[in-house]
């Protein structure tokens, strides 16, 4: 209750617009600056509260040491401070509770008062860490005295979406773990809370499963593949970060590399005269699987109650959202099986009636995420073939066309945004402001169909991205979509934007993270010798 | 004593062009490798002796610990294991000095035998660090056992030359030191053992000095500056890593920066006519310092004293080499100085000897560093301008034509072969096959003066570098110089070296090294959907 009076009591206190911008990325939805500047020392204590009285939360203990580290990466220096000096960094939450879902709440105050006191409210122990990714922002090393110093501050702040995500796809190319590990703390950095994992693909299938051990024979080679384990120290990582991690397996279209361990699961004589897609079979042919075969849905069935632990919040994957893909099927791949045409006749289908297997299919893979406890997520097409005559409980990603979103929520589904010509990072000649410029909101007026817009997400497509160029095809112009998707809608002047996107890409460096300058495109060079800040 | 019998023991055991090499790069001199398997745990002690008795070494504790995360990376299953497993890595070391210079003796011996046992000796604690470092190039993850495994295997190892370099340039730009501190620990990786550190240059000038406490004023911006605490804890990593930190203070030429701060040490009217190259005074302006000016050579006084601490061993650098440049020297811009036309003509130098007023600097600039006990390393411009002129105990870094280093060493002076065109990292089009190609005893036959080749450096100048693209640049084209570097001169099969690099590359990745595909050119993204040891 408290807190919920306090952030109320400093509405008033700012507007975005009308106001200096702190180098605070993403810009917090209200904001005072003072001018008064105080010392927090390395060795800064940081305390917790819990619905007033003293708590403790593992999360945030984490955070805490995490935050420690961000915050005072160079040494200071021993002598007294001049400014008076912060002795602890108080944290106040309402609960302790460590779920995170779609619907957590990850609001947060700070305050930095000229008594030295600094103070975060949160909620919920998410938003506390949003609440210490700001402030983090706002300490600076002060060259000249070799301590660290923070001005006085007070902050209000709330994500505008509730999805805010980045896509990255480890089947075209193979990210190991400590690539992963470092993508979750960029994404944490820029607030970032959904790590959308694209792991499967045709390419290749790198994960374990025990009830079906050969499917991780469709990895790339012995070393680049995924245990349970991994996955788990993935989301775990993510869980500390506030980063919901959602699979996506694919299907039924991408799933050459599934066939490797079990070829039954793909059409007989997909590639007959060289139907399915013009190319010698291979990882790079688009294949679907057979959805007439139920070895396909004891399959998912495993598969996926394996992932999910077969209950809601359960699993390797506990979070609530699953997505089953269903973009891209090559119904051309379906046209030389002898058991899908008997099939199809057997449903009283038309023979070229291809769209009725692929809605079987959806129907099925849905079902299964669903009787294990999660809301499916498929792609647009998903949408474009059967709109209406989908579960309402789906949730469309949009992928092709901006407007499709429009056309989703007035029907009244949730759908999250990821629109190719603006949020995909593997379109290198995507500048920044596009992403920046590319607003969910977009001919959605009705307050009741804006509120299931979800958010989006910026998607790493691996065709030409592995370990050697996601930090740097990534960012900084992921970090433009997440301001996007968390900061006011009003926010949108590219010129206000552009030194605090330039003091963030810096930022990022200075924590280690391969943000690539934001005067060039995609992942390229600096052009000639500059500041980091100028270029 | 032990430890040298036993390296003479090992020497008939293998031939490295004879048998199937390991996937270990650099290659070591000597290998035997067999085929019993045994599994590591992640739990494995690491024990030390030192000269036959129980020991303790700082820097093989901190090693230890750092070499348990490098080789387990990933969880591993709690199950019986099946192999033999090996419940201590036993470190013998003859000494625990753990002064590190050029003629620290970097040889060591890994047994893995059949009984489970795993044994490294080395004379030196640097020696172990090899010997951690080969020792965690053997270790493999089984995904079937989940379980960590090594093969049996003799290696009897060390380096062909002693001074194994990667220069980097913070100048150009910025480089965190997060940023620097993930390279020294690539560069361990690959064995490389001195990291010139292009501190300073026209550009910028970063570097914290008590005694000329305006020189970083020549800085980027506020925060694109090198604390003395700072630079402390990168010669420190260095240490721990095997890295000798050698700091380049380049003068007389590249020094616009410098005169930030100070401008009195440029010469006056530098650019009078436009004569001192043709371009608005600024940050890419050529300016040498005006070596008439008592004042340069108090400020080269005060700021290499600080840097070393004044006495061999000793200060922020205590590495025995210290780079004073030399390269680049513009006379131009000292043509309408009306100071230095006074001092050339009381000095009784004709009106353009320029050399000379270039000599008189660098013989001073040298007598400083002499005199903190220094070796002084030049670039090859000042050989080429004075030859035996200089001092006896000069090191000549050659930059643009490999047989300088012919004509270098036939006079008896030490050389360190940098040649542009085949090891500037920043040469984008200089493919790894040239970087492997390019032996520093190219036309040197004569022993006595293959002893003063004291090795190489591949150089990564800053112009288009920075955090963004600093190790896809890097690597894995440095790993082609440092096996060059390190391994038999008889080692020179790209055909060999091929797979194995790529392997090396996938380990760098693993690590969380953004090493670029081995099959592309300079800093180039893979060019389609791969694995990683197949690009």
């Amino acid at each position: 209750m408290r807190l919920i009076a306090l952030l109320v009591a400093l509405l008033p206190l700012a507007c975005g617009a009308a106001v200096q911008q702190p180098n605070i990325w993403p810009l917090p939805q209200e904001y005072k600056l003072g001018t008064a500047v105080l010392t927090i020392p390395s060795t800064v204590a940081f305390s917790l509260s819990v619905d007033g009285s003293s708590g403790s939360s593992p999360l945030l203990d984490l955070a805490f040491e995490r935050y420690r580290g961000i915050m005072f990466p160079l040494q200071q220096s021993n002598e007294k401070p001049l400014n008076p000096s912060v002795e602890t960094v108080e944290v106040h939450v309402a609960s302790t509770n460590e779920k995170l879902q779609l619907d957590t709440d990850e609001s947060y105050t700070v305050q930095v008062s000229a008594d030295a006191k600094i103070v975060i409210g949160a909620p919920t122990v998410f938003g506390a860490l949003r609440g210490l990714e700001t402030l983090s922002q706002m300490v600076e090393f002060d060259y000249d005295s070799q301590t660290y110093q923070l001005e006085t501050a007070q902050i209000a702040d709330h994500p505008r979406f509730a999805h805010r995500g980045l896509l990255v796809d480890t089947s075209r190319h193979f990210l190991p773990l400590p690539t992963l590990q470092r993508l979750l703390d960029s994404m944490s950095f820029a607030k970032l809370n959904v790590l959308h994992w694209h792991i499967v693909d045709n390419e290749s299938f790198g994960v374990q499963s025990h009830s079906y051990p050969k499917l991780w024979q469709g990895a790339w080679s012995k070393r680049e593949r995924y245990t349970q384990m991994d996955i788990a120290s993935v989301v775990k990582l993510g869980l500390e970060r506030g980063i919901r991690v959602m699979p996506e397996f694919d299907g039924p279209g991408h799933s050459y590399a599934w066939g490797v361990g079990y070829p039954q699961i793909l059409p007989a004589d997909f590639n007959a005269a060289g139907h399915c897609l013009p190319r010698t079979p291979g990882r790079d042919t688009d294949v679907p699987v057979d959805p007439s075969n139920p070895f396909v849905y004891e399959l998912l069935e495993g598969l996926f109650g394996e992932m999910t632990g077969k209950a809601r919040g359960k699993g390797l994957f506990p979070d609530d959202f699953f997505h089953i893909g269903g973009d891209e099927v090559q119904f051309d791949c379906w046209m030389h099986s002898a058991a899908i045409s008997a099939f199809m006749a057997k449903q009283g289908w038309a023979p070229d009636s291809y769209d009725k297997l692929y809605m079987y299919f959806v129907q099925k893979s849905h079902a299964i995420a669903s009787g294990f406890g999660r809301s499916a997520v498929v792609w647009e097409e998903v949408w474009n073939h059967f709109g209406t005559q989908l579960p309402k409980d789906t949730v469309v990603e949009i992928w092709k066309a901006h407007d499709v979103l429009v056309n989703v929520t007035a029907h009244g589904y949730r759908g999250i945004l990821a629109n190719s010509n603006d949020w995909y990072l593997d379109h290198l000649d995507t500048t920044w402001e596009t992403f920046y410029a590319n607003d969910p909101f977009q001919n959605i007026t009705n307050p009741d169909q804006q509120k299931l817009v979800l958010g989006g997400e910026v998607c790493m497509w691996g065709e030409t991205m592995d370990t050697s160029d996601l930090e740097n095809t990534v960012w900084p112009r992921a970090a433009a979509g997440a301001e996007r998707l968390w900061s006011s809608q009003s926010v949108t002047s590219t010129a206000d934007a552009l030194p605090r996107l330039r003091h963030f890409r810096c930022l990022l460096n200075r924590r280690g993270i391969a943000a690539a300058p934001v005067d060039v495109n995609g992942r390229g060079a600096p052009t000639g010798p500059n500041s980091c800040y100028a270029e």
